[in-house]
């Protein structure tokens, strides 16, 4: 190991008790994104991020504005136009705290008990974001970082990012980079480091379903018109087939398959069917196409599924109305290289071909985000695996995330940049509940992490 | 025609005004039987028709209690044992007549203009009620009746006729009975008499479905287990096949099948595909099953239709929660000779052998009711007729109700007795809404169909 590799993670261990301190200061702001009263204090968490950076001897650091909260940027180029650019994501707003009588000790009093600091954002992550800000300053203070490094921390991740993607596009060139490191994931347990390499994508739509022009009486016009609410529960029967295959036309053309070595390391991943049994209560996995693990089917594989579907009367006892409308909320996790708009005109020509004459109906594309994939023998990625590798004496497990972080998407489609997901927190950090806790060996373990990350990446 | 028949017809000329008279009296009184601060008035209207009952001579005459509001019985039986005795029905409650602001005079102070009689009650069915004893009692002055009479008069129709299968159940020797006139129904055009002889029946069901133990995030687990509102989606899509047919095992078994000569009857119903466009405002009639015109279709076939569903999100915007539950109201109008038993059955058989094992479900019985139908050849069709024909010289249209009265199959279950469905109310009357009215040249010709009637069944 190199002196100044030594160096740093000493200093990293020696820091520590001041590490926490900022830590906890960081907690104290309660920069809620959704409570339009916590404005100010969103202000001052973005302010106090600034503040970091330039201490941190950043350039250019700035709290820029967006149709929303504001992003905090700035950027260590000290490297040079020849290393390559890192784009270090963070966010530092938090979920609100309620309900705040199930916590043990105030949301915003980060508190240590045990191995665990308690507090709204500790572990969702504003303890990730102290994380890679503390290996940097240990880094920068033992020979310097190899890599330009360029910060983005945002405000309203627990909204969705609704501002983000037109900021990305507004400073495209500002933000040029050559991947990301995205410390907004998890570990599976606290002996299993693991790398997110992949999200599924979305495609949300509602259809909305017409057939007589008022609700009718089931006795004097039934057998007569078609009844929009049976029409519209067929159509979504027969969007997937017996193999649970979905039939829109096309869908699976531009589907990735997983590679072998890819089900390989998914394999290894500690979530067999007794996981997904014990996790949804489900009697048995009946989800997805057949052929494909459970693990397989929730990352690495499109689905279609039903999120809201109303017609008719829904109230207690009955009433014998034909509805004169239906409309089912459908959307679809999607899988690179999968294309959300070729999804949409998927759709729109299922229902084309397939809904009856005596029914009108809409499809309204509420939103989307691509799918992404890090390549996992990328630069980026090989230094984090043996970082990891460094640290826990074990490879680090391969991920693919079902759900999606559309900052991942729109840096891949609008900066061209994969991003690397880590991150050191736990499945049972308590994420946007009550009592939010960051265990603080896996956190200081994270920081080492990053810091041989860093110098990884000089090799 | 006999001395009596147009003495009678004369009388009932002569008596115009007083029954008018009547009829607005009767009307007065406010017997809304859903609501609950006018049980008063509910129990005024019982014992108002009771002293009509004993005016006109009837024996045995009582305001009886049932669970909820009382029917009203009394009995003319001085036709003796060797003759036939017919169950006159009749509902002396009421619908609210909310919004009252859109009553041009008041609902409960019945008002002529032009040839309409405006109140709530005139057409639906206190009109109806009053012609029947206006006529009984023109028969009774002119030779008196050929049939004994049993007056069954509830008060409780507008609510769906809670109490009353118990109640005939309870008293089935004391309403003992050959046939039953029913003038609850109507005519389709006041130049166009109408015989109402069947009457579809129901089975209604809440199917509730479940998959996992909670919501989930259908990033995370999408693709993993079954989506309860994909599911129920997709069983209720296979409950019909391509031709519109009902797949549940069995269903079809005991329809009676449309005979030739009804559907020929049928035919000449004014209801042809505009008609229904026009109603409905569907785009095409592409409801109920091939090879059956609507009128057929709406009368005289089985139907399936979803009354309700609900799962997951439905408000406005987009959750990706893959829901735990699902359901849907879905109910069956049945012809003779289908057994809303064995529908559930049916049903549960069709669930059994269909549904996923990754979703759990619970089939609830709401309700049912039996389909009748009345022999078109019998005694009381024909008497009526002829009537009919007599006084508007036209042969009148047979109809095949697609709604569901349930004291007409409870009558048919419990006391062996078909029943006659007349009435001399008309499809603009309002029934149910402001402004109801009843259109008095009809009704006085209906007063004199009905003197024919009692005058045909001497024959």
């Amino acid at each position: 190991m190199s002196d100044n590799r030594t160096a740093a993670l000493k200093f990293a261990q020696d820091n520590q008790a001041r590490f926490l301190d900022e830590l906890k200061e960081f907690i104290a702001i309660p920069s809620i994104s959704a409570d339009p009263t916590h404005k100010p204090q969103i202000q001052a968490a973005a302010e106090w991020v600034a503040a970091k950076l330039t201490a941190l001897g950043a350039a250019n650091v700035a709290v820029m504005p967006t149709g929303g909260h504001p992003v905090v940027y700035g950027e260590l180029m000290a490297a040079g136009p020849g290393a390559p650019t890192i784009a270090v994501y963070g966010h530092y707003d938090v979920q609100p705290p309620d309900p705040l009588d199930l916590w043990e000790t105030g949301p915003f009093e980060a508190t240590q008990r045990g191995d665990n600091l308690y507090g709204r954002g500790a572990s969702d992550m504003k303890g990730q974001i102290m994380a890679s800000l503390n290996a940097i300053e240990a880094v920068l203070k033992h020979g310097g970082l190899s890599v330009n490094i360029k910060f983005l921390i945002e405000g309203e991740e627990e909204e969705g990012s609704p501002n983000l993607a037109p900021f990305i596009e507004k400073h495209k060139d500002l933000l040029a980079c050559d991947f990301a490191l995205n410390p907004d994931s998890g570990m599976l347990a606290p002996d299993l480091p693991t790398i997110s390499y992949s999200l599924r994508g979305l495609a949300y739509f509602e259809i909305r379903m017409s057939g007589p022009a008022q609700d009718l009486h089931s006795g004097q016009y039934g057998g007569v018109v078609r009844n929009p609410a049976n029409e519209l529960a067929r159509l979504i029967g027969g969007m997937h087939d017996a193999s649970g295959r979905i039939t829109l036309p096309g869908f699976y053309d531009k589907v990735r398959e997983l590679e072998a070595d890819e089900r390989k390391e998914l394999a290894r991943l500690p979530m067999n069917e007794a996981f997904y049994l014990d996790q949804t209560g489900a009697p048995v996995l009946t989800g997805g196409e057949q052929g494909f693990t459970p693990v397989e089917r929730a990352g690495g594989r499109p689905t279609l599924d039903v999120n809201g579907i109303v017609s008719g009367f829904i109230g207690e006892g009955q009433k014998t109305v034909l509805p004169a409308k239906a409309m089912a909320k459908i959307s679809m996790r999607l899988v690179p290289d999968q294309d959300p708009e070729e999804v949409h005109g998927q759709l729109i020509q299922y229902m084309q071909e397939n809904a009856d004459p005596g029914v009108t109906w809409e499809v309204v594309f509420m939103s989307k985000a691509v799918a992404s994939m890090a390549a996992r023998d990328s630069d980026g990625v090989q230094a984090v695996s043996q970082a990891m590798e460094s640290v826990w004496g074990t490879r680090p497990v391969y991920m693919r995330v079902g759900g999606t972080i559309p900052v991942v998407g729109d840096m891949q489609q609008i900066l061209g940049a994969d991003s690397v997901l880590v991150g050191f927190g736990l499945p049972d950090d308590n994420l946007h509940s009550p009592n939010e806790k960051l265990h603080l060996p896996t956190w200081q373990r994270g920081i080492d992490t990053l810091i041989h990350f860093f110098f990884n990446l000089e090799q």
